[in-house]
C-alpha cells in the first residue's frame, strides 16, 4: 500500500481518534487534513436522539482551526446539536479511486478522509454572518458579492455550528493495490490486469434558470474547477 | 424548489425516519430509493462508543431490501458495530450540484440520499461469501470472475454486515433556484446569474500497476461507466 505519509505536526490526535487498523493510513498533517476539508463540498454529523444514531449531510467550510456548518432552526435534531450537550462526529470523504488487486481480498478503495469529534459551538451575531459567508465562498468564491445577504429573518431561521479541530484523525489511502506474492506468481491471477481507476468529480455546464437564460454566465461559476 | 416527488410506496417509513423539515424533499419511493443506493459507492455508518458518535465511510452494496457492508475484523469499532447490540445509521449522500440562486438563504445543493437506521445482522458461511461477491460486483460488475476468491483465512478476517431496508427514508432535491418574489423584482438582484451547476463523478483513465503495464485493460473495466 502506497501511502504518501507526511508528517509535520499531529492534528489534534488523541486516544480517541488514535488510528489502530492498518496505522500506516494515519496521517499527521494538518496540511494533508485542511487539504482534505478545502477539497470536500459536503459533510456528514452525527445526532444522537433517545440513543439513536442519526447522519445529517451538511455544506460545510473549514475556517482556520475549525469546522463551520449550517442548518435549519426548525429541525429538531439540528437544534439538538446546538445545545452544547453532546459531543459529535464529523466526517469528510474523497473517494478518488478504486482498487483494483489480484484477489478480493487486496481489491480496495483509494480515498482521503478527515473525522472530528468534539461539542459544537453554536455561532451568533457577527461571527455567525462571517460564518454564513465562508460557507459560500467555500462553495463558490466571489458568489457572495453577486448575492442578497441573509436578513435578520433568515438569519433567525439558521443554525450556524463551529466545531473545533483539535480532535480530528486523518486517513488516506493512494496509489496501485498490495498484492499477495503468491498471487503474482499464481499462473491465473498474474494475468488478471490489477492497478487503480481514478475517479473525479467535476462541475459541468451551469444550466441557467429562465431568467438567467440572456445573461453570461460569470467567470468564476465557468472556470471555476474544485480540483 | 422543484423535486420530483414519485409517490410509489413508502419504503419504510417510521415515526423515527419522518422528514419534518421541508418535507416535499422527502421521497417515499423503493424505487428510488434503490437507485440511488445503487448510484453511490461509499457509505457513511455511525458507531457509539462509550457515548461517542464515531462515523466509518464504508464500501457497500444493496441486495433486494438490504445494504451489505463489510470492515476489518481487527477494527474495534467494527466488532462494536457486529454485537448486534446497537442501532446505527447508515446514510449514502449523492451530490448533484450546486444550486446558485439571487439570495444567499435560497442558495442550495441538489443532492439525493437515503438514511437507514437499523442493528445490523452479523453474516457467516454461505450468505457472507455470497455478501462479499455482491459488494464486488455493485464496486465493479464481472470483476469477481477475474480475482481470486477470499481464503477462509481472509474471510475470517472481514466483518460482514446487513443492514435491513425496513426502516428507511429517502431525501431528493432537483432542479434550479427558488427565490423570494422580491429578488426577482429587485434591479440589483434580477440581472444575478441564477441556476444550477451539475457536478458529476466519473471514473477516469485506468492506470495500471507494473505487471499489467503490458495487459489489455478489460472492457468491463474500461466501458464501465457509473451514472
Amino acid at each position: 500500500m502506497t501511502v504518501k505519509q507526511e508528517v509535520e505536526r499531529t492534528p489534534g490526535s488523541t486516544a480517541r481518534t488514535k488510528i489502530h487498523r492498518i496505522p500506516d493510513r494515519a496521517v499527521h498533517s494538518s496540511v494533508v487534513r485542511d487539504e482534505i476539508l478545502d477539497a470536500g463540498l459536503v459533510a456528514h454529523v452525527v445526532v444522537i436522539d433517545q440513543g439513536q444514531p442519526f447522519i445529517i449531510p451538511v455544506a460545510y467550510a473549514r475556517s482556520d482551526d475549525d469546522v463551520l456548518f449550517h442548518g435549519s432552526s426548525a429541525s429538531r435534531l439540528f437544534k439538538q446539536l446546538a445545545t452544547g450537550e453532546q459531543s459529535t462526529c464529523l466526517s469528510v470523504t474523497l473517494l478518488d479511486g478504486l482498487v483494483l488487486a489480484r484477489s478480493a481480498f487486496e481489491s480496495s478503495m483509494n480515498y482521503r478522509s478527515v473525522m472530528v469529534l468534539g461539542i459544537p459551538r453554536l455561532l451568533a451575531g457577527h461571527e455567525k454572518t462571517a460564518a454564513l459567508r465562508r460557507i459560500s465562498d467555500h462553495l463558490l468564491p466571489d458568489r457572495w458579492n453577486d448575492i442578497r445577504p441573509p436578513t435578520a429573518q433568515e438569519e433567525k431561521a439558521t443554525i450556524v455550528l463551529s466545531l473545533s479541530l483539535a480532535e480530528s484523525s486523518v486517513k488516506v489511502r493512494t496509489g496501485g493495490p498490495e498484492d499477495v506474492p503468491s498471487d503474482l506468481e499464481d499462473p491465473v491471477y498474474r494475468d488478471t490486469w490489477a492497478g487503480e481507476v481514478p475517479i473525479i468529480d467535476s462541475f459541468t455546464t451551469a444550466v441557467p434558470d429562465s431568467l438567467s437564460l440572456e445573461t453570461q454566465v460569470p467567470a468564476y461559476i465557468q472556470q471555476w474547477r474544485r480540483s
